[in-house]
């Protein structure tokens, strides 16, 4: 940059907005290329259209049911947020709903075209595949993230100007709100769905009838690769949207309540957010052209995403921060500034690496449950439970240091710029994410539709390599949700003291949320209560979900002796209506848990806004240790398993193997439904939190 | 009471102490006449008294070990002790440890007199094996309570007259340490013991062999029996011993922190104690005499025994708290504070209630359980987990209520006096809590020497009484622990006030432990890594040792075929052998981790006593889900096994079955190692705080 900066600054105060909104669009319109590029891809094989027709039939259907069944408890909130905090945060919510909502549908979309045009890249090779596949998950990454940052930007903007700066960082809230409370709802209804079809299809059709993973004569493996799409792809897309959106909402509340003599501190994240969409997509090129071996490459896209990244960012901000932002007696320079925004970029690194110690099968975790299947299904489960809970600490450690770290840099708004910067890399790691259960459906296709072995072979190549992506990026996701939560809890306290102060409610000690307050150690104890309560429930719904599964498939081999026998076509419909079914069912109970929760805490008049403080940290607490060791377990079991499956410890068959599959069964509810769930849900606590205050206190 | 209350004030300030000494010894007394009670039963059979001698001598060995292992530790704590703080403490750590080891030995020693004298009075019916199992429960719980009592009583009365109340308060934190440090090496080796001879034993004989439990032909009985008496006796009781001692000992500290002007507030939790030692020789009176079925009796006993202390305590609180105790403008009355003692005395019967209800094979959780596991391993495993984390909500409330309550009624002191009151039941509690290994053993006993089948159907059926026990006195230790870590707390905030206060180093804000401070965050989040760290390191621990018996017993099964067939006798003692160094070596890294991890925060400048503040609630949050979640899943896992061998889902052998057996034995390092041992671990924390302060800040 050789511009004066002062020039500079002034540059992006007047355009940043519209140069935010122009790399969304820029980030936009690559996904469609890359679609385009997709689609190139023919398919020749007749019985893979069908299956795969199949399977985007099933998803679109459930994601349909599922939109009419959110739709009726979003109105209801629509209506209330109407009455209270007002129309511009309803509005907000709507759009957040929506955004939401379409994420999901996108991720689900993009997944069932790129998955049956992987395989049939496979057929051509394992570079083709890779690039498809990756492709697939870019679009995802890449769409989420330039419809959060466009949403945010022009709700943000058009409000501010319509009616004024205060009013539309409020209303902000409302826009989080809406996309935390589908992306919990997707993020359930979606878990629940893959898991009780994964497990279900598991029971019957590996353990009783001896069949393998995705054999077309198991009447559940349609449900399942359904499952994969609308769990994995739709629930995770619709979670990384609202965890982006979220963030990034935080970073402006903070910026608009703390810093509000210096207008660049809430532009900072927005053009933060531009940036990394830039830094994405040359990532996202580099993995195209780049020859290196599948997840040599994939890391490699991530590192080079970030460090192009960090370079653009660095002259931004010195034009921004041109003198420092003032706090009271403290100023915050630019290279502070900085410093929190590569805090933020080095955890995504350090967290990325800790997960795939924790789950791959190259290192010893994974390898040490795999050597305790040995000794039986008890073995391995005390094993992969004690792992998960040692894969909590270097996390929580790194989450400590980068707290600690951007609050010395620039107090709570370093803590938001550190949480945003982290989520600026969404985008590349979306692609990273989405990219296991392609390959995994790609796999499913070539299976079903009797693709030759050696196409078989790459997909379950990249199958494997998508497993350890998918684990580490659910490491990526919960620490971020654990950093934005924090983040969230000191909007709570701020826009508490704007209302107390407003409303002339204030009273000495009413904001120390002090650990020696009885009703904080209430509130931490209730709080750290929600993620058990939540998680039990969820656990109960797909273990309820799979028994109906269960007795469904039971019912068609009884029914039909000939589909063992493959000489009778199993009804794959009717397995994929019950799951869609007991889904959106069981969804309902654990997802109003949270928001329910806080509204009784906020509406006793003997807990409270203290108590409600001390549950909003408690949820943090708790649901940060669970959300990390359930994922960590979860992936571990789930690679001891497939590393047994490469011919150690006995291999296939073995009784090790047989222990192996219960761990991974166990797994599965841990990383895909609960564990992950516990994101949004740890933030639509707190956020709810910020919308009742105005209404209780 | 018709005497004149002021009368009576004068006359138990000035005999108190007496009386309360008074009450330990005729607690004592009456420990001492039932052990020649139960001394008179007679031993016929000499293989009997052979196979009880044989657990008996591995029992002695394990623990005499352990006292050599525990004591290099002690020697260099006691050391530091008597640089800082001083001599006086550092002789309350030796009395404390001294005491917490007598009450573990106590344990044993009378669980292996009784266990084999319960397998002989079987022989004359149930009612005389209830009787005889029940009075060496009830032996070892007056000797821990009066033992406690008596202790911590000579000890401050001593360091008062000799010195001064100030140093007597002071000192008695060293022995709180003792005590804890005890404990915490007696739970987790005698934990790891139990377990890993348990599980080991279980996976070679139950399922590789086809072995019945305690099969004579299994080399790892003894070891697995012996562990039963040194896990679930002497750990157990050293383990009470602590809760019992801190708990009175945090009353004392808040009592003399908060209410100086009023002495008889330091004297209300020694007499509370003393009342509630004569409840519970009524309560065990009550089951001696009654006639009705077992599980009934005992809680019928408990019942008495509350119901007594209770009457009791209310002309003693009258005449102590004439006119009502003031605190600046406050004044607690003899009603608040019997309120709180009343509050503390209704947490014991509602948390043994909720607890029996998540455990019982007569209720729906366990049921649940056992139905799932006709689906196998993975569904048994997965309703387990979602159980106990269900489990955790209702004591968690009941925990959030009494804090509230007591806090409202008297003030941090109410919430000590609360704890008290809780923890003077533990006469009682612990009688039924020895009864299940005792009756364990005698089972086992029973079946090792070929007694009738009528005999082992009784100690069978009282096994199952003993399993319920032992599952609902586990829910009542982790409550009473986590209430009382939170005196703890309050006095780690209240003895650094006065130091801070005493060295002119208060500054404005010092002691706000506020969540608006990022370094009480990092605090909460280091902290609740802690429970996690220390249960992982105790679960390896099992394997690892559990691994080695398994190696072992699969050896001598090898070299020795005539084992299996009966017609060679297994070498018993090499399998202890293993199993005791095992335990030893395998205990320490976890029982040291708390006290570095405390020393390392409070010496690092940029953590220091605001984030330790942090730490100490963080561990009590995790700590409390994570200790009642293991302990409750461990309990249904077992009790659903028992449910299924009752003849329900195919009964034994069947399927479900084993699936049950896997569920049990995860269940067996989370009830009996990792989830109990989390009990003394959070209050070692909190008292290595106390501990640490004038030596850091």
């Amino acid at each position: 940059m050789t511009t004066n900066p002062i020039l500079a600054a002034t540059f992006l105060e007047t355009s940043g907005i519209p140069l935010v909104i122009g790399c969304a669009v820029i980030g936009l319109i690559v996904a469609f290329a890359l679609i385009r590029s997709i689609l190139k891809v023919k398919i020749d094989d007749p019985r893979m259209r069908q299956i795969a027709g199949a399977i985007e039939e099933g998803a679109k259907a459930y994601l349909n049911r599922q939109l009419r069944a959110i739709s009726a408890i979003a109105v209801v909130l629509f209506g209330i947020l109407c009455w209270k905090p007002g129309m511009h945060s309803a509005l907000g919510f709507l759009i957040g709903a929506v955004c939401s909502l379409a994420a999901g549908f996108i991720g689900m979309r993009v997944a069932v075209l790129a998955n049956v045009r992987t395989a049939q890249a496979a057929t051509r090779g394992r570079h083709p595949a890779l690039v498809v596949a990756f492709n697939g998950g870019a679009v995802t990454g890449l769409l989420v993230v330039g419809l959060a940052l466009l949403s945010v930007t022009l709700f943000y903007t058009g409000i501010k100007i319509w009616i004024g700066e205060d009013q539309a960082v409020r209303s902000l809230v409302g826009l989080a709100l809406g996309s935390s409370l589908i992306s919990v709802f997707a993020r359930l209804g979606g878990g629940i769905y893959t898991k009780a079809a994964d497990v279900g299809a598991d029971l019957v059709g590996k353990i009783e009838s001896n069949l393998d993973e995705d054999d077309p004569r198991n009447p559940a493996t349609v449900a399942d690769n359904v499952g994969d799409n609308v769990g994995d792809c739709a629930g995770m897309a619709a979670d990384v949207f609202e965890t982006y959106a979220v963030s990034l909402i935080g970073a402006v509340l903070i910026a608009a309540l703390t810093l509000k003599s210096f207008p660049n501190a809430v532009l900072f994240p927005f053009i933060l957010g531009g940036i990394s969409i830039l830094g994405a997509i040359l990532g996202i090129f580099f993995v195209n052209v780049s020859k290196l071996a599948p997840s040599t490459a994939l890391m490699t896209g991530v590192g080079v995403s970030g460090v192009v990244s960090a370079i653009a960012l660095w002259p931004v901000t010195q034009s921004l921060f041109e003198g420092g932002a003032r706090v009271g007696d403290v100023v915050y320079s630019a290279e502070n500034i900085f410093g929190a925004s590569l805090i933020g970029l080095l955890m995504t690194g350090l967290v990325v690496l800790i997960t795939n110690y924790y789950t791959s099968t190259h290192y010893n975790p994974v390898r040490k449950i795999a050597r305790a299947s040995e000794t039986g299904h008890a073995t391995n489960i005390i094993a992969g439970i004690a792992m998960g809970m040692h894969a909590t600490a270097l996390p929580v450690i790194c989450i400590a240091a980068a707290i600690w770290g951007s609050y010395s840099l620039a107090g709570l708004y370093g803590i938001s710029v550190s949480v945003m910067a982290m989520l600026s890399m969404a985008g590349i790691i979306i692609s990273l994410d989405a990219f296991g259960p392609i390959t995994d459906n790609a796999g499913g296709i070539a299976v079903m539709s009797g693709l030759p072995k050696e196409v078989r072979a790459i997909t379950d190549d990249l199958d494997a390599v998508g497993n350890t992506m998918k684990a580490v990026t659910k490491g990526y996701a919960i620490a971020s949700a654990g950093l934005a939560a924090v983040v969230l809890f000191g909007s709570y306290v701020e826009d508490l003291r704007a209302h107390l102060e407003a409303t002339g409610k204030m009273i000495a000690g009413a904001l120390d949320f002090s650990l020696n307050d009885p009703k904080v150690i209430i509130g931490l104890f209730l709080g750290g209560l929600l993620p058990c309560m939540f998680s039990a429930f969820s656990m109960d719904a797909v273990g309820k979900a799979a028994g109906a599964v269960v007795e469904e498939v039971r019912r068609q081999i009884k029914a039909k002796p000939g589909i063992l026998k493959g000489t009778d076509t199993p009804e794959y419909g009717t397995c994929v209506d019950i799951v869609t079914k007991a889904a959106l069912r069981e969804m309902v109970l654990p997802a109003m848990l949270p928001i329910l929760f806080v509204v009784v805490v906020a509406a006793v008049p003997a807990l409270g806004k203290t108590v409600l403080g001390g549950v909003l940290v408690g949820t943090i607490v708790t649901g940060l240790f669970l959300g990390l060791s359930m994922t960590s377990s979860g992936g571990a079991w789930d690679n001891a398993k497939k590393y047994i499956e490469e011919g150690n410890h006995g291999g296939k068959h073995s009784p090790a193997h047989a222990a192996a599959v219960t761990g991974d069964t166990v797994g599965d509810p841990y990383k895909d439904t609960s564990g992950p769930a516990i994101n949004p849900m740890i933030k639509v606590v707190n956020i709810v939190a910020i919308l009742v205050i105005p209404i209780f206190f």
